[in-house]
């Protein structure tokens, strides 16, 4: 089946040539290994040559790929981290959830992809500039018809929404938006936060326990590549080795 | 809304006595904390008190808890592992997926709370008995909808199947599957594995390439738990510091 | 060279049949692999029969094994921590080096192997029983000539002596140990402390900075196990993940 | 005391202005923060002002100061795997140990700091340049009474000595010093070797079974940073994650 225009594919020349696009007709790519003219008619799995001759395959984009290459003026959660809470906090096919705030809406998109045309994502953000940018990067990948996007100061105003099966909480200040999270959340619903300091993860958990939450659970997940090679199979020499703290919690009845 | 025959939920009483139960008319159950008689009308937020005094809250399940308590007779995969490979191959609402093989179904699960209703998850199982098990565990969390179970050898006979959006592998020896997973994926699709063994992971991914898989990749994921409490935040001092390799691919063309 | 009295040495039967014996004429022991009568002259490296015809062999002892066979009666520093310190104080031959407190004599050993005869290590300890403790370990490893342990709460009463090129702190506020370390270190000498919680790593680092300490750090350190096996390779499946937080610095003159 | 010539002092004007000096009359050095002229008498823990402005302090150099501004043309054995190593194989004052290869002597160094005068190393190179460089390296840090530097194969030829408590080996493969091995150590003594690639371990690991190695072990070691600050408390983004796999056991009488 051909690439329909707006469709977003992999384009992937090797580990240092990779990229993601949207499909348009007449489209031309430039990369450091040549320039990519793409015929009319592309599917997923094909592969093209370069004016150079080098070797480029189109392939299909994974959730991480949508958040890694979104357009971003924040630093976006990682999907290792994204990953764990969504199995953490139940997100699921139907779910509704919200997220406080939207930047820059990484993820925002991993969500909808998740919580699918019968559930909802509610994206709030108090600050203009984020709520366009997050709102443009989910219906350029199609993801529009399951998001709402509010600006609304949570700490100050409260969410406006109840009912929610999870709050997710990625803001400098967690602990203001304890209070406001009982009236959003469905009793036995989950909390979920990140952040990457640790006086930030007291706070929140302190507030937390305060306001009635219970298993109350912080952790750090740590992704290491390995490199598989003939005779040569080691852990990469770097890596990434903090990007937040998470904090999962449950609400229940007062 | 009051709990529904059928309905699971966790009935947490502290750290060490956290259960996943199913809800029925009559249901009591005990726990070294006393036993609990719970009346008709319950909803997720609830408190209740056991005979000895002790309370004890009822709680969403999360899809971490449906795996950790389902029946098992085999090692399951973690959901740190789980969440990781579900962002890294775009597993999300309406996808087509396939397992090999079933084993206590705990992946099986977390795959069908996100393909959803329009989605479906094909699980492969050699063994009968494991596929029984499987089976069960998917009917007991009410998500037989989207799950097909079938026995086959796929190292064998092949899956039988094709079009899939992405192939999960968690047998002993992955590089079997990796010949018939080429049939069975779509072009550029993905392929997702785990293994304990390094040597594993050699083969598998050895077999990959020369079966035209390309973006390959091993990671290992490290959940580290963080203790946070007034005067005496610190790392849990044990961990589990190894579950398995995960390795994921993508197939072109050929 | 046949073992003399006294000599300590490793009795080692398998992974779970390991152990840290002091010989003496007529040496008899049991372990679960049956019992071990010594004969008058035995050396390292050789190999004897339990009574059950299981198979042991004596070892030297490493620095790691007099550490963690200690007799003991409080949490010890880990090896893997202690030979970090080392390297990054320049603990080495002939060192003048101050420890608060001693605990059960852990690092103390460890010093007093390095610093030699011509070095020393000024132990401190305010509670008699664990002066005791630590002083009986040192004379059984017959590293008492290089040791001189100090009954004082140096938080109270100061070191009371001075040019030390390290001072090591293992108490639960090393911060009250900051200022009269000033007066303890040579200028430009090094300070290291170690704490379990992140809490009294920030309480001490602030006061180090204070009291104008320089090039502070602080770093965790992990010890993964591989167990390589044929065919089998992988990490162990469970660890310790946290043991303290180590804090170096260095001191300037004011 | 004033420095003497020939003496190394670290010069530090902040974490990014960080070198190691010698001392010599008439000392000039520059630096992104300006020049300093060094004044004839100056001591360990003295502030200097650049001509800039900016202070500097002259500390002493730890152990992992002289193994990481070593001057070199080899990766290095890092100061958190030597100080493991050394704690794990007994490395002390006293002892003798033999070193294949020297590389750029950063081991030597350290292993050199340790054994004292009275202990001794044997370090052996087949490479000249190395040789050179590892010799010149010792020299210059004032510990060649210590250490005797051998051109040889081991690996064809041996060592030629025996006796030592410790044969530590750093080559691309440790498995070919294995049976040289058994005639320069004691019996009951330490074999530590370390590799980055999975496949040399294996290798290693097996030889050293085969040769009547027991206890044998590996390990990594893993250095994490974190940063302390008021309110920002967390660990650094980015980190060394892959050094080598160290490897440890002791030899018995055949």
């Amino acid at each position: 089946m051909p690439l329909r225009e707006g469709e977003y594919f992999i384009l992937y020349g090797g580990p240092k040539a990779l990229y993601l696009l949207k499909y348009s007709k007449g489209l031309r790519f430039s990369t450091h290994l040549g320039e990519l003219i793409f015929p009319e008619h592309i599917e997923y799995g094909d592969k093209l040559k370069s004016n150079t001759g080098h070797t480029f395959y189109l392939l299909f984009p994974s959730t991480s790929d949508l958040i890694l290459f979104i357009k971003r003026k924040t630093t976006i959660m990682y999907p290792k981290d994204i990953g764990y809470l969504i199995l953490e906090t139940g997100v699921s096919y139907g779910k509704k959830v919200a997220e406080v705030g939207s930047g820059s809406g990484g993820l925002t998109v991993a969500l909808a992809t998740i919580v699918g045309k019968e559930g909802k994502v509610f994206s709030f953000e108090r600050r203009e500039e984020f709520n366009r940018l997050a709102k443009a990067n989910v219906e350029n990948y199609g993801l529009s018809d399951r998001v709402e996007f509010i600006i609304r100061d949570v700490a100050l105003d409260g969410f406006g929404i109840e009912n929610m099966d999870v709050v997710f909480v990625d803001v400098p200040e967690p602990w203001n938006i304890v209070p406001k999270a009982l009236e959003a959340l469905k009793p036995g619903g989950f909390w979920a936060s990140l952040s990457p300091n640790i006086e930030q993860v007291q706070k929140t958990v302190f507030k937390l326990e305060k306001n009635g939450f219970i298993r109350i659970k912080t952790v750090e997940i740590l992704e290491r590549e390995i490199l598989i090679r003939e005779g040569k199979t080691r852990p990469r020499e770097r890596m990434i080795s903090h990007t937040g703290y998470l904090t999962t919690a449950q609400i229940v009845r007062t």
